[in-house]
């Protein structure tokens, strides 16, 4: 039995507990929405983490994105590219240090399958993996044409890292044939942006076929059942410019994902909808909804998302934004944007950076909910200002550290007050007796 | 006549016309909305800057607060306090050079006079300023209470700012007994948090009298219209934590403001209303369109707004969130936050990363709004990424300055890609001949 088909039989498992007591409802709550699809808990039997539930009625997750990238440093690699592994541990650490509730390995390149188990080996959080990126580099080491992908290779790929302990897995399932008429029909301003995506699209304009992987979605969910490995189905179509929004090869690939969370569904897999991507902010309202609509109300991990194209070097504030707005609409999974995409592979410095803005826009989320929680932790807040406990302060904020550094860099000495205001404290002087 | 007065009387001003030009509008539509006081054109006629529509119909705009502290280093000022009138003008700078539309000179403390005349010397945008802080630290100095601030007092440095050429003055007038009652029958997590409502709020309860600044506002008109210095209604009340927003203090406040705003139009002053604050997001849009309906559709001027308490370090982002969503609903003028918010005086690096946090917010907004230039930056970018144009991309992107580093240091060198997905870049894949 998978963990679902456990909720469905209506078992509580200590998981379900567990992640009950963290959100502060009663484990029936989670048990239910788990069987109606509403809420997940990725976690593979394989590995031990903390459970995290992920959906409608629980807080808005956080997850960041870490991973080696294909380019090869200069020189390569003096040490065998053992700093390859170390630094993806180090963004690992981050990552869960500034509070992200999961990491996704996205390693693409030399050594990914070592980085991927060092990650599993020292997550305390649940991790996630892209399989056709396995796929992709095995097959272009192997002298082979991506196009030559066939289903086996990919579940080959897909058992391996089920094998290896990975939580839930990003399947781009969803790019067919009907996406991709929907796709060329109406064209776009910048094509197709999902790595992922794109390595679909490319396999079946070469072939001229169906999708392997959604041709072979049973033979996967077989997989994916076996390890009860939670199943995110990716978004190959989602824009990557805010002019593409909402479009149709967006929309046609999401109306293939609600069939597929269906399909996923009955088989017994936890399913989670990837969402976009780049988006204007008055239409991420409308596409949370269109999407929780379309997948039957499944959890929606959404990218972002991006309400402009045009903050590079500070995407984390866009999608911060996005973020914040679409979880408030229903998305229930934010995977953070650090200040280096659409430049570069994050250092950690940007992991710890997009974790806290993530965790802001989630937080904020929260609030606009009505998370009886994150309603407590700003009351606390308001009272430590108004009595100007700076201890307390530090010790409620998202990221306790910058806030202590930055005043004890600050000059203000043993004072009550900060070099804001000094002695005209407006929180000073109302505290003043009448 | 003022300058509101001569769009009244049918006529064009330069200033009218190089905005609409800027704007891409006609010159008739800024005057007419001026007329109405739907949009507002802030500039000393003393003092020569590049005039600035703020209002709906046009682009979001951006402030940056700037100023010094009267917390004194310690060891005190062995330069006599230039360094504090140099420290002030290089973030003038860096706040223009970040793309702010205009900046605020808080300054409260030593040689706060000079520095105001310093940044109006130099700074080619619009400048405004809080007079009441100039009012309160005369007093302090010269060892009177602040409960002895008369009309006089206020009116001498109002009276000495706009002859300095101060473009726009906030000015905490809607803090009246009747505002006061208000906060006091409903009580606060945290109190007052504005510096000049403090102040205010702390006169009237030492004299037991209505504030000298509501009974006097005529006077204040006056002087204003004389100078033709716009009035911003400052929000005394404005909630300072999420729990506090949207409560009586803060909308018995925005009704006296509605009737200040009625005068001031009356009087040819042209008038901005200033906004919360901290709200939660959920409560960001109708907060905005309150404060419009309850001031006569008078140009909205706000703080953030912050979306939670607890980004403590990462404000900044906090207010990115609320400002873009009230942009969104109807705001016109985005104050920024800054990284050193609720910490300290922000430093060069904050007022950066504020001015830009507060233009992405902007930019989004006016994206949402169907700003035909906004979207038009957009399309530009997509093209610039679907072609891998990095120069074009540094060009659009609202900071430039931060991406080219980020990808000069990434180690790519001359490749086409960047190091995130290297030679698996989808916009690469999607761009290889059928």
């Amino acid at each position: 039995m998978t963990h679902k088909q456990k909720a469905e039989a209506g078992l509580l498992t200590a998981a379900m507990e567990r992640c009950a007591a963290d959100e502060g409802v009663q484990p029936e709550f989670i048990r239910s929405a788990m069987a109606a699809g509403a809420i997940v808990i990725p976690g593979n039997p394989l590995r031990r983490t903390r459970p995290v539930a992920i959906g409608d009625g629980v807080s808005i997750k956080v997850n960041a994105n870490i991973g080696s990238s294909p380019v090869i440093p200069e020189g390569g690699f003096a040490d065998g590219g053992d700093a390859l592994i170390e630094a993806e541990i180090l963004k690992l650490e981050a990552a869960v240090s500034a509070g992200a509730d999961a990491v996704m390995d996205l390693s693409l390149g030399p050594r990914q399958a070592e980085i991927r188990k060092a990650v599993l080996a020292r997550s305390p959080v649940i991790v996630g993996t892209v399989p056709i990126y396995q796929t992709a580099f095995e097959l272009a080491r192997s002298g082979r044409d991506l196009s030559s992908l066939t289903l086996d290779d990919f579940l080959s790929a897909v058992e391996r890292q089920a094998r290896d302990g990975v939580d839930f897995m990003t399947i781009h399932a969803g790019v067919n044939r009907t996406a991709m008429e929907a796709y060329s029909s109406q064209g776009r301003s910048l094509d197709i942006v999902s790595r992922g995506g794109s390595m679909l699209a490319a396999i079946m304009r070469a072939t001229g076929r169906e999708s392997p992987l959604y041709e072979g979605f049973d033979e996967i969910l077989k997989v994916l059942a076996r390890y009860d490995v939670t199943l995110s189905l990716g978004d190959g179509m989602r824009p990557g410019a805010t002019a593409d929004a909402t479009d149709r090869a967006q929309l046609s690939e999401l109306i293939v994902l609600g069939e597929l969370a269906d399909r996923a569904r009955s088989r017994g897999v936890q399913v989670m909808i990837e969402g976009p991507g780049h988006v204007p902010l008055d239409a991420v309202t409308e596409n949370v909804r269109i999407a929780k609509r379309l997948c039957g109300g499944a959890p929606l991990y959404v990218l972002g998302p991006l309400v402009t194209d045009i903050a590079g070097g500070h995407d984390h504030v866009a999608g911060a934004i996005g973020g914040a707005v679409a979880a408030m609409s229903g998305a229930n999974f934010l995977c953070y944007v650090t200040p280096a995409e659409h430049l570069c592979l994050p250092d950690l410095a940007d992991v710890r950076e997009g974790v806290i803005a993530s965790r802001i826009a989630a937080h904020a989320a929260d609030l606009a909910l009505r998370n009886p929680r994150a309603a407590r932790l700003e009351l606390e807040m308001a009272r430590a200002r108004k009595t100007l406990d700076w201890d307390a302060q530090f010790r409620l904020y998202l990221d306790s550290e910058t806030p202590a550094r930055r005043r004890a860099q600050s000059g203000i000495g043993g004072g009550k007050e900060c070099t804001m205001c000094g002695e005209f404290c407006a929180i000073k002087r109302m505290n003043e007796p009448l």
